[in-house]
């Protein structure tokens, strides 16, 4: 089966309403980040790159203090002009100033975290980037949430939320380096709202190297999660910091 | 959790045997390769590109005049020099005639066919290319086959055969389209036997444009295999043929 045999496509075609451009993504300059688990190397990267490129970031962690500790570091190391804003906050203070908060907290603690923000994530986009994996002697294997993957158990424990998945398979190592000047990958988008994975392509797209390319709903994030155990073997295999890129988009 | 960040890499390295060069492929140009379920649009447009290419190609299929008639199409669509011989035999002397057999067949005959031809294919290198997929109004879905992934139920069927993973992304419109003259795709290739998936990139490696990844063990398959889900959405926001590129190999 290839990816352009599809047995419905031809229904549903007839069915849909005019198609909108794929790429006329929203404005998302304006709109404040929030980086819950921002202190550990995932999210750390990604406040950079999104605080370098202009953004309003703030990094969401345990403490206030090591929160605020970590965004001044972070904050030191943007050499470019345009810089946005980066504050540090506790986890909910974090949610509760951002419009559109990342999750990238270790898949321990996923659950519980979010469902203690449920009230702070209400009518927020919620972007999830965890992946649950497993590690032993032969390396890095995938684990199955019950829900199916981290952002369904997301979207299950934030009903109030707009979820999307996305920003898995990053290279924490290339984000932090202030040397390297574009990250060479696209980012899988998914999610249900378009509105919302619409903007969360754009603030992919705020990143230099990057794009945003939607990539299904969110019952399909499962293979996008799991995916990171191969992008460790190839790394493992070819000493390299891998990344994605889809062809003929 | 990002890419690089790896629990057991320091451990693992201290045990390994001197690093071998993952660029350094065998030679296959004179592997004949089978490919089961031939006369599909997959394993149609496989059988194109590995022909042009230069490779002895075997088509199978249920009835043997159905994979020789396909055979004479296919190669009478090859225009390049130095076309591979290309015939056609039921999927048994396919199996039996090939040193290489591509698993091309629709998810749900794939068990009891492979089961069928256990001895043939005792081994000999198998590469499952099936992506398990459910369809509904809302598009494809991943099933979770019990044994894992398509490639694992391979493995667990043929415990005589080398079995690896690869070939999941390809358009089946791109590669039968003798316009196209490369295929911009990286393969992910997977499996646990070194020779057997290093074979099988340099067999991806024959086709202009397309490039064989090392991605991991056949534990990890699953993702690869469901990811054509993703694909199919891709395909249908950007009106795309997508594939993928590792970035950074």
């Amino acid at each position: 089966m290839s990816a352009d045999q599809n047995p419905n496509a031809g229904s549903e075609t007839a069915a849909k309403p005019p198609r909108r451009d794929p790429f006329d993504l929203p404005d998302v300059s304006g709109l404040t980040v929030g980086i819950l688990g921002g202190t550990g190397p995932q999210g750390r990267g990604l406040a950079f790159r999104l605080a370098a490129a202009g953004q309003r970031v703030v990094i969401g962690s345990r403490k206030a203090e090591r929160a605020q500790e970590v965004a001044a570091g972070v904050a030191a190391a943007i050499t470019t002009d345009g810089r946005g804003e980066l504050t540090g906050e506790d986890n909910a203070a974090c949610a509760a100033a951002s419009d559109l908060v990342i999750v990238a907290v270790p898949w321990e603690g996923h659950r519980d975290l979010l469902l203690s923000l449920e009230e702070e994530l209400a009518g927020k986009i919620v972007v999830d980037c965890v992946n649950p994996l497993g590690f032993d002697k032969q390396g890095a294997y995938a684990l199955r949430p019950e829900e199916g993957s981290a952002a369904q158990q997301a979207a299950a424990v934030l009903p109030r939320s707009r979820v999307t998945a996305a920003f898995h398979h990053l290279s924490a190592v290339l984000l932090a380096d202030p040397d390297v000047e574009r990250i060479d990958t696209d980012v899988l988008v998914l999610g249900d709202d378009r509105a919302a994975t619409d903007t969360v392509q754009a603030l992919a797209g705020r990143i230099p190297g990057m794009r945003g390319v939607y990539a299904g709903r969110l019952r399909n994030a499962h293979q996008v999660e799991a995916l990171v155990a191969n992008l460790i073997s190839v790394n493992r295999r070819y000493r390299a910091h891998a990344g994605l890129r889809v062809t003929d988009v």
